[in-house]
């Protein structure tokens, strides 16, 4: 399929939003091929997803965004445009797990994800033989209390270098300091459990003691307040009173590496919407 | 909320398809609510759901669909005009068991289906007394291989003098003629495994025999090829080897009164559209 | 099938416990048809249901629970035999909310739920025609902050009167005593998310506040820490940003009758063993 | 912890069957740590899973089957009895793709499956550099009709040579002849549907040309009836209308591996039962 464009867009709603994002597409010569809204009442708002092929599309791909600038100011939201052939620059930081991180070179090998992977970072050195395997750059940077506001600076400056779109935090295992989010507020956070149960530390292990049934894992966006961020996608499944904890990590990290392999697609293919502390996902 | 209006259209993909519509809505005063479209490039099939607020629409109400036509005859499709006020009239055909009939009736009164349920039709007599205690007419039409089709006549002038919008098969058992489906196609039947795994009779016993590990239901329309028409919505459970038959039937119970409310409650809110032998079931 | 005994057992875990309980059986001539087990090694405790015919059984049923004795005292646990045709009394408490009462009283008539329900019990005199439409007595039983201690004496003297085994709270939106629990502890309910998520008050409008991608339901034993008892079932349902609170109260209706019902089938069935703040539960 | 001993037993039912299982663990030193059972009354089959600890168990390990066997043999079944410190060999088969060969190698490495993989084999090359990469010998055995009979023997041969315990096949995409199944029918197939729905080829495109609204996939013994093998796991997975084939495959490839995993881990921990066509998996 040819390149296309995606409109991310929010705005306080009112009559006419579709008809005239529509007619602006239609003007210029695009067709839609997919275009999806919703909107939030109590928070008068109205968001929507519209791609158009760029196939046709008579503005030229740098005018595009200044002309629809011009129809965009009046509504008075936030928008952004993305195009198909833009390939985002993803950096993977983990610690010393490796399944989340396998899940996702793999993934991206295989062309499920449109991104190129072009940073591992970690607090540990555990992992660089994979990051060799798929040549891919690898930085150990130690974390410690003292250090982590310097080291934080230097994994800002690797980010900037390298160019990246989205930080996906693979089981990461550290706490991001709210200057870091204001910095970088693209990342991606896998946390292992069923959010907002068993936010914190040793998840599984609260899991085991309160006797849950039901364990689960939620990606979310980082925010300064940890395991707060608005939610992209959960999953769960079902256990029982057979399974200790170890049992409850192993079936977490299957539920772990899908759905933070869900909600990155979600995000390459621009389908995520933030507002306030939640999201819309577009299907 | 003040009444609304849904169109339902489905026509061959062109450019400029969502901006005609979308200005449809807006020149004449509309606000559209939600507005979702599919496009089968396989098939080269636009299909759309467009749902707007009727209070401010400058169009009378029994203009609405003359005018719309005169937009839509260009595009070569198919469509329809639901108001939200007008409230489809159900019939809910059984035979002997009674769960999903309760579970409709319950969902009904306690507000989850916008649709008056005014007709229950069955060829046995045992649920006239759940009629009865909801006040609803009750007709008892045995069916044999000799009278079917004069039963079918009966059953047709019964619709027809009820003014049925909707016929809901709720575990009827018995096929509908080839010559009814084309009379009254507006039927969904829940079949009680997960199509078209164990089409036709006994699905639970068979299911048992091979030794499934999951069991399911599936909600579809009805067409003259049993168990072959368009599926609105399926669902499943897990079962073990602890599992008799009997247990597969209990379980089965449980999905058949969800899969069929929720399909059920999707065409009621013109949430479906029927291509080929596929459904769209707009969110 | 003739009528069984089920021994539920929970003792320190030591060597020879199988084949000293399953003796038992075998040399007074019974025959062992289910038989589950679980050890718990962290906590060195061993957990058992064992089910057999009573027909052919030699001991006379009054002699049983005694003859078992001997053999139990020297193992140091606690134990209960139940028998199959001793039909466990139950109380449903309710407030407003009818589904899940009409749910567990539709199983029990369509012969899933081996008990009697002889008593409805409510801070609300709404439900009163749903128990006279079935039989069941109806106590309407007011609770204020002042009153409540009263209330509840009289509540126990009912359940007293009654003779009843177990009392569902079934939407019944009042928190019990820990006096309460304490005279009558064998109370299952059923809460409205995915503990430990939101517990207290409002689950689905703080769940639709946090954003979550699934919410879930809970059957727990009450205990005097509100929403803290031991868990006996959990299950979730997948929701979108489209689903306002209103939509999650009506999903989660069909969560709260399915994970309730399995909750009290089992408990009915004698498969559930506490222990600590957790249950077994044998399948 | 230490090593222990797995009964897997399926036999006549008939009374004291528990209690000589348990007498002679017990009376020869062993502590039972697992036990589970199934009667399946219309087949008159008592199926059971025994572990116990060897550590304090008095038989010499030479001993255990021979002592067993004079219990076992008037009890009419079969039986055997595994120890868990015999690590089973697996040899993987695979046609192209690589999703669950690299899915199955991580887990192993991982700790989560109790084998040793020591032979890859494929009727293509392609998959040669991932043998090479984690070390294991790599057969590429090219199947055409007419050398299929020539190269199942030479396949016998490497199992043989190996002395692979169970064949795995992880998407290979062959049938095996009934001679194959008949001198080696330890293998595990994944099959990409919801058996028995889509049994044979192409069962994603047939998915999606039905319109199902949920896909699965179906783990299996092979026998000479392709796709009709006891199963072992089934699991299943959401689609909508705007899934298009590539997308029921993307999605299924999730499914696959799951579903392989558990399935293999469950025989490799001596879980599985075969019984007719249906399998008993103790948890």
């Amino acid at each position: 399929m040819s390149a296309t464009a995606t409109l991310l867009l929010s705005c306080p709603d009112h009559q006419g939003l579709v008809a005239k994002l529509a007619n602006f597409i239609y003007s210029n010569g695009g067709n839609i091929i997919q275009a999806d809204q919703h909107t939030d009442f109590a928070a008068d708002l109205f968001l929507t997803r519209i791609e158009w092929q760029l196939e046709g599309f008579n503005l030229p791909r740098d005018v595009i965004e200044p002309a629809f600038s011009a129809i965009a100011a009046p509504m008075g939201g936030t928008w952004r445009i993305h195009f198909s052939d833009v390939v985002p620059r993803v950096a993977i930081w983990v610690s010393k797990q490796d399944h989340c991180l396998l899940d996702l070179l793999w993934r991206q090998r295989s062309g499920e994800l449109n991104a190129e992977i072009t940073l591992i970072m970690s607090n540990h050195p555990d992992l660089k033989p994979i990051a060799d395997q798929f040549g891919i750059e690898f930085h150990h940077i130690p974390i410690t209390k003292e250090t982590k506001a310097a080291q934080e600076l230097k994994q800002l400056e690797l980010l900037q270098h390298h160019d990246i779109d989205l930080v996906v935090l693979a089981k990461y295992m550290q706490v991001l300091s709210a200057d870091f989010v204001k910095h970088f507020p693209r990342v991606i956070n896998i946390h292992h459990s069923f959010l907002p149960a068993f936010a914190g530390a040793n998840p599984y292990q609260r899991a085991y003691e309160r006797g849950v049934k039901i364990i689960g894992a939620t990606a979310h966006y980082a925010t300064p307040d940890l395991d707060e961020g608005p939610i992209i996608e959960q999953d769960v499944i079902r256990v029982s009173h057979r399974d200790s904890t170890p049992d409850l990590i192993r079936k977490g990290k299957d539920l772990e590496r899908m759905v933070l392999a869900r909600a990155v697609r979600s995000h390459l293919q621009h389908r995520v919407l933030i507002y306030g502390n939640r999201t819309v996902v577009f299907a």
